[in-house]
């Protein structure tokens, strides 16, 4: 179906009525978690999200949980009572919420607004996703109702051919080429190996992903963010009542959320994500900064081609120069700005729920000083979240408040 | 895992900062759609609504989708964007929210936090599901994930069963009969023939229920809700926004909503839904009236018992004196509460995730008074959508502004 150009000029008003900080955050091990289901990875990532926050059950007011794919995956749906019920916490009001993989991110913006709102002051908002109890060609189907069903999964198209769509369209307009994507997961690995919690803690070199086993051509194996399993959750509070519990403040100051048409062959790009770019927009004129003063930054990279996208689409590099800039180190530690140093969804992997919150529990680590041998100095940073094949961006902006 | 009570004295806010009014209602005709996919059930309800709210897309500023189980009966997750695309409404942020049965009435509360917060002054909730896509036993399996999968589902508990488990506990305790449950149905069905959107529109007569075929005994098919496929629309605005728009408002006052163990094994009770009597009082303190205002309802009547239940839960009869209720015409039209004009999810159909919307759709109408053939003279309207056997529960009190 045709895009319209109109909501791009709708009014909207980037504005709420209270300030919500983000007051504890909390990892499972993310992996091939074989002893533990569902249930267990998100009590575990809860149980460090509120020993963070210094906070017990009693204290919270609602809950949001990200999971895209349970009912697919685990044959369980009503995600968000089953999580109330196993930390303890119902009757408390618990909201599941489903965007693809920006699923985390998007139960984050809505945690956000229920703070916001005014009808809550506390609220933990949890993204979880148990991948592996299914075959790999099992789970790579039920993914694929991430895009268009009827009209791209039906026919064949599952998610690593469409993003290979991008890659090769990438490539071809701007010479972008397979070692530039290579070094995405090179540096990927090895910011995984400082992060407790990543999948992977172990490097790899551009000759092992080059040689790496194609997976849709030219995405090899090693461009490709596994399938995981894994759980983050995030404590957000009123910014007063925040004050009163913790001197090291994070706050989220800039919300943004697009979508574009569900199904790749109906965009007016193969070589970016419109929904991206807009999503930017809003966050960065909700927090009212420049894009230059944020340093840190978590991105989609469920591909190696989606990262080089992303830093071109949220406006750090020029469109096409994204390869380039990440040859050259300006994504690497201390660079223009620093990206994915949680390992990204590559190295510390993609639990398709838990990837949005995941990026804000690391964005909130780098700006309390705490990612050890990863650190980036910075007053600002950002997360991006995609849904399918860019049918969906979610971005937030966080800042450290002294 | 056993419930804590520590959360019923939680702390909550029960207010909001900016108030949030109904001006538009649209639904798709409910039945066996076999001509309509999902996403033009969403448009068809879509269109309706936005014609009903005198509105057009470029006036609308974010959209929620209340969809339970697309993922495994349909093949398609991530219906946040597939609806902004198919209405031609992308770049839009677009969110699917998720409470099983109750995804409906919970996509309508997020929408009302996300005006509330000042984020939005428009937002379009739309609720959906496409249900006849496989067969019957499939689609029982795939609503088995409302339950707990690895407890209830995996053993072979059905929802059917559940709520017989209920029934038949509620009649050796409260004396409730087989005769009284099927008076729901006979009532229901009698609303249902004046709703042109119902799936049913005939009258069914005490007899009939009687005789029809057991699901779960003592739940006979007459006794359950159908399978459905159909869509509903509402369109929410800030309230001063929203009195420039038309004259006939109708304002949400109350949102109540509030969780239970996942499995019906865990609760405290097999009589009533704890859920339900929370949201209702959560409700009913943000709205600030008292109970006996209230004198048309929607409740969520998957089987004839979970009525009985819920006019119980919500307070308008005293635990046990459901069923009697019932039988003496309390809940028909004009009784104390009148209960169901829309049919009801036994006639005017179940598609899961449109239900909680549909009910919003009915009580709007019935405060307008062009419920023709059902209208009810009242002030103030309630909705009660629940999730699986109970885990979830959403009400909504509306309000008619002169």
């Amino acid at each position: 179906m045709p895009s319209t150009n109109h909501a791009l000029n709708a009014r909207h008003r980037l504005s709420y009525v209270r300030r919500v900080a983000v007051v504890g955050v909390g990892l499972s091990k993310f992996g091939e978690r074989w002893e533990a289901g569902l249930r267990d990875l998100i009590v575990e990532a809860g149980v460090n999200a509120l020993k963070d926050a210094g906070l017990e059950g009693k204290d919270i007011e609602a809950l949001y949980v990200g999971t895209m794919a349970a009912g697919r995956l685990i044959g369980q749906e009503h995600i968000g009572s089953l999580i109330a019920d196993w930390m303890g916490l119902n009757p408390l009001p618990s909201t599941r919420v489903e965007a693809a993989c920006a699923s985390g991110g998007l139960a984050v913006k809505e945690g956000f607004m229920a703070v916001a709102s005014g009808m809550y002051d506390v609220v933990v908002v949890g993204g979880v996703e148990k991948m592996t109890e299914l075959s790999t060609s099992q789970v790579t189907y039920a993914l694929g109702g991430a895009g268009d069903q009827e009209w791209e999964l039906s026919l064949g198209a599952t998610f690593p051919s469409l993003y290979a769509l991008m890659a090769r369209r990438h490539m071809y307009e701007y010479g972008t080429t397979e070692e530039q994507m290579a070094q995405v997961a090179v540096k990927n690995h090895k910011f995984g190996v400082h992060n407790p919690y990543a999948q992977f803690r172990k490097p790899v070199t551009v000759e092992q992903v080059l040689a790496s086993k194609p997976v849709a051509e030219p995405l090899k194996l090693l461009d490709s963010s596994p399938i995981s399993d894994g759980a983050a959750v995030v404590v957000l509070m009123e910014l007063e009542k925040a004050k009163k519990l913790r001197d090291e403040l994070v706050e989220i100051i800039g919300v943004g959320h697009a979508t574009d048409s569900i199904a790749l062959h109906d965009r007016s790009t193969f070589t970016g994500i419109r929904a991206s770019s807009i999503a930017m927009e809003k966050a960065l004129r909700m927090a009212k900064i420049e894009r230059d003063k944020i340093k840190v930054a978590e991105v989609h990279d469920c591909f190696t081609i989606a990262e080089i996208m992303a830093i071109e689409d949220l406006g750090f590099f020029p469109k096409g120069q994204g390869g380039r800039a990440t040859e050259e180190g300006e994504t690497d530690l201390n660079g223009k700005i620093t990206v994915n140093t949680s390992g990204g969804l590559k190295a510390c992997g993609h639990p398709v729920g838990a990837t949005g919150v995941k990026q804000i529990a690391e964005i909130t680590w780098q700006l309390r000083g705490e990612a050890e041998g990863r650190q980036v100095d910075t007053e600002y940073g950002l997360t991006h979240n995609v849904g399918g094949s860019g049918a969906t961006a979610v971005v937030h902006i966080l800042k450290r408040l002294r």
